[in-house]
């Protein structure tokens, strides 16, 4: 008997110096034998929408330092002002709204105008209250399906669903970005509202809510006195930033909608936008210095537009990136994207990232997918659908194929330059080595390393099977 | 029984995976639920003074990476020369002293004159050895109560006491820095003396001893032939270097005082400073390339003129901070300060740092301070006062409020341009959102929105309770 | 019973709790008491050449973060492409050969010209077929005993041995750089072959390679079929890029030898350079915006060349550094390299690096070296000999003497900027020192202190024994 538990407690301290050696790694742990397409797990419902959120505890989250969400808001729904303790770069699927930064010492640059606000306020039948509505505020931006955008770790900011129709955004958070000096559990800090609804905020959460991102309001850990003496207000409002009755949740619903001051809406009541631009140029005065990096970047770019293309290929698809050469912003978050769409039977060509992880989100149609690890294992094989997530660890080399609707994602790379290298086509790695060197390495005649070095002559996205490109060059022709 | 061992060995195997779970977190566990105000917990003492230590292994310096020292010198006291393993942060609370930095292949900018000598040694009677002594070193400074001082990574130097009274700094070493590819424990290596008199030096530390930075004289490992070899003197000499038989620990006592070329020793003596400014000009010549980036920096500031203050409010108080805008040193130590000045009963803006960690340190009076984390918990609640350090985690929310005495602090970051983010006043978050959001967010009306929004018009540093602003408005009037 | 069970479990709860603290470290285990001279543990044979392992998991290539291996390739031996999850930085111990980098999209820059591709093959009797062999292909380096070449982590990367003597280099892998966003396992990414031989390929790897690098052949993973439509090639050549039966090893034997466009290989069939330069020039086109970093990013440089020289001593040595000042590319990579000659009985000044580790491999005779920590410990002194590794981490004081043959070394440094302190001679710490702050830290006399100072006035590299020193000045005189 003692010997069983002997060698029992051997095992454990055997297994348990493995784990431990394993466990240590820096930079999380990336020994992944199996890689899974996957789906949110957590549901977290409010008044104004629904937020679905995929477990970040999985171990190719994990590996890759990434928690995924997805904001489903109806019209006149409002995400309460929060801040993360990590970058988050957006995606808007479907819909449009209005998106808020809050960054201290930025200036109020959207500012009503006694006249404009006037007029406002009279299609609203509000004339006589006018002095209490002139408002300024820091620029607010307008997003649309197909956009992304980026947020700083702290950064603060809401977002507003100003259309008829849902706002769907998906997010990637980067917690093992260098800018979270934080621990890697993904984390939002809401200026407002009671995002659990109450129940278990001060208990501390219960275990089936591991792998949910941890939140709370922030003003809830303040007393009433000083919020009242910061804000100088009475302590009855003051009580009110702590959202303790609140039942809304994270969402709510602005029945009246919400009003501010925007070249936007002022372009959808008919007006003209003419000078404000982009709520750029004499507005901005230097204050406190962040500005410069902060406050007039630009934060958000339409990634849909056919036109924006980098790669173009009309019997296959298109591939757009979005990196720091493109948006600066992104070269302080560490973080860049890219859209891809491919036609039916089109392939993107096996490619692998020198220097990112890649967690890819799929807005439409169908993919088969192959990944590979460094042993030469088959992580992943099989389809994935809108909807669904993968994740494609640094270095792994991936191929993807469009089923018989095509398929296409956005996909958010954790550098912002990130660097891709493809096996076959115009472009790759193929293509920048000797035939004969080729011929040698996979004991082939030059002749036939010739066809696997020049044979396709695409670059990434492939038309599909080659008889029907053989078709479809006639067709063309 | 043996199902008894099995599911023993489960709840070991379960427990352990958990554990290794939050364990394995890339950039230390911030899981904190409490907070507290520290002291420190290790005194060494020494013949020239006492150091006193923050115990880093405590769960918020363990979160924020940084250990925390605190010199007290005795007049003609001398710190040994030695390096640490990570950038160090220090601001002089009381006294004054030189700091001399050893950078390797900087040249030796400070040379005593042929005259100059001769009468500085006329002074000290002992001109006939004037052949003996004309030195020449590296540059020195000046340090005085109010300079913030920064040391790279690897850079020895040495700290002397050169006034009359104690001198008195408080020294933040950050573990977690990129500069440091160690582990996180704190290290010193000295390059003189028997830092921990000889007792533990040899066995490895004793338990009671977890917390305490760890040092010794690195000398102390090299034989004495070798040493004696590399500075070509007699072995007994070299042996000295081992600091084998010194008692007196890490900061000694000069008795004849420690006599140094120095511009400022000059101006003691009612010397004119005149064309030698700060040690530049005409004596940086190209040498090795490294004294672009180490050996020309200015590597200090007074943090403590008023008239250097970024936010000033007579009212309030002031605001000062340091960063490699202002001194470019900081840009590649990654770390940052800011001295705050509250006046009786005066606010601090709740606030939070979008991108770094914070030590505070008290240099006098008492303040009450809240910090909330993410989770709308209130980690600390309660009074800090002279000599305690409390560290806010990044983006932990803060408010502080000095006592009757008003409150004084420095305090320490973690990126060199540290961001912060106030709740309330001219350049909240407040004032970035339209009304028409603060109302629906706290379920409001306009009005009450906007006195949350407008009724603070201060910037960072509040006064008092509003009566008291009442008056204090007409006193001023 | 179920006492001794209980403590048991006591116990290994008990050890785990420790065993964690101790291992959450953010960057790798330091708390090295002893380091060793290492050898390689592993050898893994192939057709045309053997790599040695040096076993990565050793306490001091996990503090240092780095896996090292030596290929040994013999003539017309082909190392096959591969990629690495860490920047590699290689040197060049024996014999010649040629560097071919596959970095998609970068311009396939080395075209063979009807004419001169015509006269090639006329002298290798092949004309009929140079419709075949117009071949282009991306840059090729020729690399030469001396070398020391960057390899970005994730670029594709092959080595040829066109020389007719053994070609030996001797590579650091990174994998603690900020470039691997993968765990710290050192993996290879093979592009072609059966780098293992089919044995444990599929099945994981056996206990007994643990501290091995990982690496198989990535296309292994993929399907026929996907690779077959890639290529736009039959289904039989895509099988062959699996390297299913390959037996010959990760080296393989070109038994015809490799043929590729290159000016070297025109230099050494006795044609004219000229205007091709190394490839640079009007080739360059803007593609995609990578081959600004990378495409014309110089990767090599002869540090073996004695006029090289950064620091030279004709009586003890030389030693050349390679830093981003000088060689770019390493700016990306963050790594550096410094090549050392010492002579019969010379010294190496004892010294630290502020911010690097370094491992040495030696090259050349035998070096008596001690190296001590924090605490003053000597956790090395013995000798190393031509063919070992050592790893001085961070800060770790150095010293070594050349035995009777002298030494020389090839030192990889985990900055790319890697500074030097030294202890004595003439650009040391001590220079930096008043000769009071000498007298006073080390109880001894102004003399003493002077000579301290001043004895030594060599520059990193000492002279031997001072008696010989003495003989050596008086032959020079």
């Amino acid at each position: 008997m003692a010997k069983l538990i002997l060698s029992l407690s051997f095992i454990l301290l055997f297994s348990f110096t493995l784990a431990l050696r394993e466990g240590s790694w820096q930079q999380g742990e990336c020994h992944l034998s199996r890689i899974n397409a996957r789906e949110p797990t957590f549901r977290l419902e409010a008044e104004g929408g629904v937020t679905e959120f995929w477990d970040h505890t999985n171990d190719e989250f994990q590996c890759a330092g990434v928690s995924i969400h997805r904001h489903r808001i109806n019209p006149r729904g409002l995400v309460l002002p929060a801040y993360h303790n990590a970058p988050v770069l957006v995606y808007v699927v479907r819909g449009r709204g209005t998106l808020g930064y809050l960054i201290s010492g930025c200036p109020e640059t959207f500012e009503s105008s006694q006249e404009s606000q006037q007029e406002y306020y009279e299609e609203r039948g509000e004339e006589g209250r006018s002095h209490i509505f002139r408002d300024k505020h820091q620029k607010v931006r307008e997003i649309r399906q197909g956009y992304v955008f980026a947020i700083p770790a702290g950064a603060a900011h809401w977002t507003y669903n100003n259309g008829e129709e849902e706002l769907v955004t998906v997010a990637v958070q980067d917690v093992a970005n260098y800018a979270n000096q934080l621990d890697r559990t993904p984390r939002s800090f809401y200026l407002a509202g009671n995002p659990l609804r109450g129940q278990q905020q001060q208990e501390g959460r219960p275990r089936e809510q591991r792998g949910l991102p941890e939140f709370g309001n922030v003003f809830r850990g303040f007393k009433v006195r000083p919020l009242s003496e910061a804000f100088r207000v009475d302590e009855e409002t003051a009580r009110l930033l702590r959202g303790e009755n609140d039942t809304r949740g994270h969402i709510i619903r602005a029945e009246q909608g919400i009003q501010f001051v925007s070249p936007t809406l002022r372009e959808e009541y008919g007006r003209r936008e003419g000078q404000y631009g982009r709520g750029e140029g004499p507005y901005y005065t230097r204050d406190n210095g962040i500005e410069e990096t902060i406050c007039t970047a630009e934060i958000k770019e339409n990634l849909d537009k056919p036109s924006r293309a980098d790669i173009y290929n009309p019997r296959a698809g298109r591939f757009s990136t979005l990196n720091s050469l493109t948006l600066p912003i992104l070269r302080f978050i560490r973080l860049s994207a890219a859209r891809g769409v491919l036609y039916r039977d089109a392939i993107m060509a096996p490619h692998w990232f020198l220097n990112a992880h890649s967690a890819i989100y799929f807005t439409r149609g169908e993919c088969r997918m192959q990944i590979v690890n460094h042993l030469g294992q088959a992580v992943f094989d099989g389809q994935v659908r809108e909807g669904q997530v993968i994740v494609v660890p640094q270095n792994f080399a991936a191929v993807k194929q469009a089923g018989e609707q095509g398929c296409e994602w956005i996909e958010f790379n954790t550098n912002d330059n990130a660097m891709m290298n493809t096996l076959s086509g115009r472009t790759s790695a193929f293509r920048a080595m000797p035939v004969d060197v080729i011929a040698n390495a996979y004991q082939i005649s030059r002749e036939q390393a010739e066809r696997l070095k020049y044979s396709r002559r695409e670059t990434l996205l492939f038309s599909g099977s080659s008889s029907r490109y053989e078709r479809g060059r006639v067709a063309s022709a």
